[in-house]
């Protein structure tokens, strides 16, 4: 049964491929099951009929048959569940890589969006210039500890899993900056990922949209 | 076979039960598995041993025979795997209380933090009772969208599930604030989390190491 995801109508990113869907698209294109597109405007978003999909108005969003999620995280792990190629079969190493996806969730992204977000929301603000070497120490914390962790590995636990696909999806909110880049195997990290075929039929599939060359469902 | 648990030797909160391990000896409860915890000081948080366990040096991590593991969300997906009580079996369900710790982790909790940690690290700078504002805007934003999902409604998506215990968990750093008080379906619902008799044990397990009255591991 082919699924429908939700994304945005106007990517904000202007198809760079930072957009929440990038992460699903990629999860679907790794497992090889097609999936239908319904793009939603920024006032569709907070709709009754979208916010009944999704309570904090966002994308992306997953139907599938009778199931209807929100959360990035829980939509891959659906799609784990239903499909080999995201998540190892032994327990302990399943295990693990669901760490991974929690940590990039919720221990990397965190301070990257909040740094994110000042530069943003804040830059014209008095306190702007002094308040970012606080933010990027904050940052720096964690891509430290997790170049320590990958070291020369290929991936961050084993062959490549959802917790790689988030991380790589998180990470790549950094890209091009200098912060990023003091961590040289946290770049070719990244652009491993990137090299995967399936990685680049999603963002060659997100990217159409923002260029107008894009079907998407009915 | 008892499991393994880190959790703060010196509870920063002060027996509060805010920290991470609350919520992995509440899951521990619900289901009916005893544990043993091992306390870690902040220096050994940061030390190889700790390391190798939790690469971010944090607290809760989770050893059951060959398993080990680090971030709350993924040992409460591991711990719901194993035993019945966090999760809904049919799969929709599950998907969906599992989109619930995600939304808890990933949507709620890091505007929470990123204003907790303004007022406890940024109070005495001149950018604070203007930046207080802007914060408290992002984190209301997210509790009435939660607000509005809840209703009436007892738990978040039919029985009590690990979504909850996440949702409550990171609510309640906001406890006692007027911020949260605006909700009253929010602080009732806090308050039937708190009255399960699984809260309770792990609440009072957490208090006793600060105050003393504790017998860990070995």
């Amino acid at each position: 049964m082919t699924c429908i995801i939700t994304a945005f109508a106007q990517s904000p990113d202007r198809g760079r491929g930072l957009a929440r869907d990038m992460r699903v698209r990629w999860a679907l294109e790794e497992v090889g099951q097609p999936y239908d597109v319904r793009l939603v405007t920024f006032r569709e978003l907070k709709e009754r009929a979208h916010l009944a999909l999704h309570p904090f108005g966002q994308i992306p969003t997953y139907e599938e048959g009778n199931v209807a999620l929100f959360e990035t995280g829980a939509i891959l792990m659906r799609i784990a569940e239903c499909h080999a190629g995201l998540l190892p079969e032994e327990p302990g190493a399943r295990a693990r890589a669901i760490a991974w996806m929690f940590a990039a969730l919720n221990t990397l992204e965190p301070p990257i969006v909040e740094r994110e977000m000042a530069s943003l929301l804040e830059r014209d603000k008095p306190w702007y210039a002094e308040r970012l070497p606080l933010l990027d120490d904050r940052v720096r914390l964690r891509l430290g500890e997790l170049s320590v962790r990958l070291g020369d590995a290929e991936w961050l636990d084993g062959p490549f899993s959802a917790g790689d696909l988030l991380m790589v999806t998180v990470l790549r909110r950094l890209e091009g900056l200098e912060i990023l880049e003091a961590y040289p195997n946290l770049v070719t990290y990244i652009d491993r990922a990137k090299a995967r075929p399936a990685y680049k039929r999603a963002f060659d599939a997100q990217l159409a949209v923002f260029t107008g060359k894009v079907s998407t469902e009915g």
